[in-house]
């Protein structure tokens, strides 16, 4: 088998599970946490990613959002990957800074040395996790939808629009919708894919939709408290690209709410719940 | 203002709070958590109070036991306290252990050198701090339950035993039932009181109950796959003096679960429901 387990809580009546395995496109041991809703006992459930923000690992949604609740009740596996390549040998920002580097791996594929070995998140999210996970767990991979909070409302976005029909579903918390336009995705992706902003088109939803990409529809949710909503996540661009391009976009204002996992555990229920509705859950 | 507003999040149209204030009992600085229900803005709320477990701080049961959606739903303030005093000067285990002195503090008055000073959780759950809370938010000090998990369990149900006139409702998750029969409660009360064991049993519920105690009714959730069941925690103890003593204990044996959070996240709704019930919420 090609994953380990790490750790297994009963929850909701399912099982809450972290994994470690090897990764050939990190070149690293990763982790995942995994919610085995009751359902799987009698056959493959849908799936549901869900990726995490800056500073991030495969624990802070696992224990803070409250999601197994619902996925229990709708059926549903929740996959929560870490952020970013970590160990002996993976180079971090040259500063130690939070938004770069280790748990800021922001879902792409790098191309600048010394990142471009290791920070290979795209492909790991899009391509090797999937695989282990449809041959390892009890997930049925035909009905896959994906959410993320921040940078991982970014990687949800991203990945949906990258990957139509892998994704049935797509639906976001607080995203960076347009990378290209704000410090923390100028930085990383300036980092992780050097200066030319033709290659940052690929890892920026609303350039993505600019290009032509397609959902059939999004939910998103953003705090009007958010201390980032302004200078990093601008969803207004979001909601200018899927107006133009005709995609359905429920952006939903969430008046007070700030930036935490209070804002997503609050709101994860209806997330969920939208999933399963595309998912047939 | 007694209370120092640490941080505030939106959390299910309500408020999730931390506050800090000085205690005269601890001589320390202390935290705790309050969530203020959407209720709260219309008049005071009933009182749910949670007492964690050893090497917790406030924290644990705010960020992981999703309490808040069923507590916005029926409109309880939920209260998080610290588990002991904590600061420059205030005494450690010596050897640093887990299950004694920060973190550690079992709900007692300590009399015994050096902890009597500020190891006085006892008296800070029992007197000091209702009063500022019942001062300073929005909460209906006629209507306070309590429940708390493991550690926080013997205190939920010794501080409910001895304030029957307070407390209209007590539950507990995994609780240690009578500590002067258990390594971690021996190793505490000895340390706190010191040895004479006849100090030990106003902290012990079972025995507090052979003494004359009573609630009005108990409610026990306790996993079948906690690591702690035998040695530690012993709920036979607590069926066996709730059936002499004829206080009606439910006491649920929940198949698989285990000593941690994910067991309290799944069954804190039936605990809070018990309680609104108790409590006219």
């Amino acid at each position: 088998m090609a994953l380990t387990l790490v750790s297994s809580a009963r929850s909701f009546g399912g099982e809450q599970r972290v994994y470690t395995h090897r990764s050939a496109e990190t070149g690293t041991d990763m982790r995942f946490s995994a919610f085995v809703p009751p359902q799987a006992a009698a056959g493959k459930v849908p799936v549901v990613w869900f990726l995490s923000g800056l500073t991030c690992t495969e624990e802070n949604f696992t224990v803070k959002a409250g999601a197994q609740r619902v996925a229990a009740e709708l059926g549903l596996m929740v996959i929560a990957p870490d952020t970013s390549p970590r160990g002996e040998g993976v180079p971090d920002d040259p500063d130690g800074a939070y938004d770069f580097g280790l748990g800021a791996g922001f879902y792409v594929d790098a191309t600048v040395a010394p990142y471009a070995r290791n920070y290979r998140m795209a492909s790991y999210i899009g391509r090797e996790l999937p695989e282990i996970v449809g041959a390892e767990l009890p997930a049925d991979m035909v009905r896959q939808g994906i959410t993320g909070h921040s940078m991982g409302g970014h990687g949800a976005l991203t990945l949906a629009l990258k990957n139509p029909g892998r994704f049935k579903a797509v639906s976001a918390f607080a995203p960076i919708v347009s990378p290209t336009n704000c410090p923390w995705g100028e930085k990383a992706l300036g980092g992780y894919l050097g200066p030319d902003k033709a290659a940052w088109r690929a890892y920026d939803a609303c350039a993505l939709i600019e290009d032509g990409a397609r959902v059939a529809d999004i939910l998103v949710d953003q705090g009007t408290a958010d201390g980032f909503l302004a200078n990093q996540l601008k969803p207004e661009l979001l909601e200018a690209a899927c107006g133009t391009a005709g995609i359905p976009l429920t952006l939903r204002r969430q008046e007070g709410y700030d930036h935490s996992y209070y804002f997503i555990a609050t709101f994860i229920a209806d997330h969920l719940r939208w999933h399963a509705e595309r998912l047939g859950g």
